[in-house]
């Protein structure tokens, strides 16, 4: 029998915090720069191993993190502090790992997890700081902000969201069903922006942005907040508004 | 007599806000991407002359403005408000025209400066959040703020700042005279920050960050805030600390 059969791993829980501008997304990809190739380039030269750290769930290129969440399973023995500061000393510092935790060993970023809140902002001033170019989506023209908030207020409750959901040829099997709980969905104003937040118990690829450019079409009164609740039933993806820009959008945590 | 002759030319004064992370500085330099290189292209677009606007003073690369300050002179009839607009449609994202006035004919943006303010931001928390990274000197080790403060109190007055001025092969004739006024120079918290302001009449090359460096010098214990005295009456480049990081460097506002 082989000894290293014996090896006991150890799984491990990382919450990460990353800005998505230089990143062409969660996702490992060849001859890009992606948020898991870096940890998993990080975690070689710490630990030896050849570890891929499975995401709570994938966010696109210039899609932002507070709050992503990753699991790994390690031969390592190294105590979670030390992790911390090794991973935070070997990634750039567009990622930093905000907590190491030891976890269950049946724990799973992507499968364990029961709700994801995600933030978008969008600036409404004239003119948008230099500072806010890749974190916002800037739109200074007219909205009928009542008409979005009660539109967002529509979404709330156990749906199919076909018609919310991008078209994506690489869909998982968990994508299949397209049904998800939406528990809380609000906009809400802090200075120059308007910024929606999103609770649910989990999201279609897109799924946000998809939400978020139709709440646009009720904000501009192309479409009607009561439209948006049509436009839900009808399962229809060419229905909906136009997917909003990724820098906007926000992981803001993952809950298990 | 040539007709061109008679046109008469408007002075204008611009106040931009930029950050300095994907540029190469203030200055226009051959095959680098600079602030002044991408106003004179987006003016060149706009009204087809070859201006190249005059900044209050060069900013190095990776620091950033929140009010720089800039003068041309123009042909074009084009009114302000137009301008600003066609101004912020050209730039990239990452320079915003904030203010465009009609100047008086001898305004020049960096002869007519009467005073400057710059701010130095320090991240003093654990872990740098990811957004800030190029936006704050990221600092995380202990350091005697007090005693940083009573040594910023020290430069205030009108001094010989050879000290704390780069050798600069490119002086120009005004750095031949290293005596400048600091009208104000004070440390402030503001939440996980430790930040620097100082107003002063003008500033030598790198005079801000070579400041903050010797600062940091104090709050290390390495020096006491009485030698920051000896160290600016020495006129000794190589006394004072090092030169902090651009990252953290922000020109506030330029005053006439």
């Amino acid at each position: 029998m082989d000894a290293k059969v014996l090896v006991q791993k150890r799984k491990l829980k990382l919450t990460l915090a990353y800005d998505g501008a230089p990143f062409s997304g969660w996702q490992i990809q060849p001859r890009q720069r992606s948020v898991q190739g870096a940890l998993k380039d990080a975690l070689l030269r710490i630990t030896g191993e050849e570890i891929l750290p499975q995401g709570s769930g994938r966010t696109d290129a210039g899609v932002h993190a507070l709050g992503q969440v990753a699991s790994l399973a390690t031969e390592s023995p190294i105590p979670v502090e030390n992790l911390l500061r090794a991973l935070n000393d070997k990634l750039p510092s567009a990622i930093r790992v905000l907590r190491v935790e030891e976890a269950a060993e049946d724990f799973h970023a992507r499968h364990s997890a029961k709700a994801k809140t995600y933030r978008y902002r969008i600036y409404r001033g004239e003119i948008c700081p230099p500072f806010l170019a890749n974190y916002v989506y800037h739109h200074p023209y007219p909205l009928d902000e009542e008409a979005m908030a009660r539109a967002a207020e529509v979404v709330v409750g156990e749906y199919d969201f076909t018609s919310f959901s991008a078209s994506d040829p690489e869909r998982s099997e968990r994508e299949i069903n397209p049904v998800r709980t939406i528990h809380a969905s609000i906009w809400r104003h802090e200075d120059e922006e308007f910024i929606y937040e999103v609770r649910g118990s989990g999201f279609l690829h897109h799924m946000v942005r998809n939400l978020v450019g139709t709440f646009l079409l009720a904000g501009r009164a192309t479409i009607s907040a009561a439209d948006v609740g049509q436009i839900l039933a009808a399962g229809d993806r060419s229905l909906a508004g136009a997917t909003a820009p990724a820098s906007g959008l926000y992981l803001v945590n993952v809950e298990y």
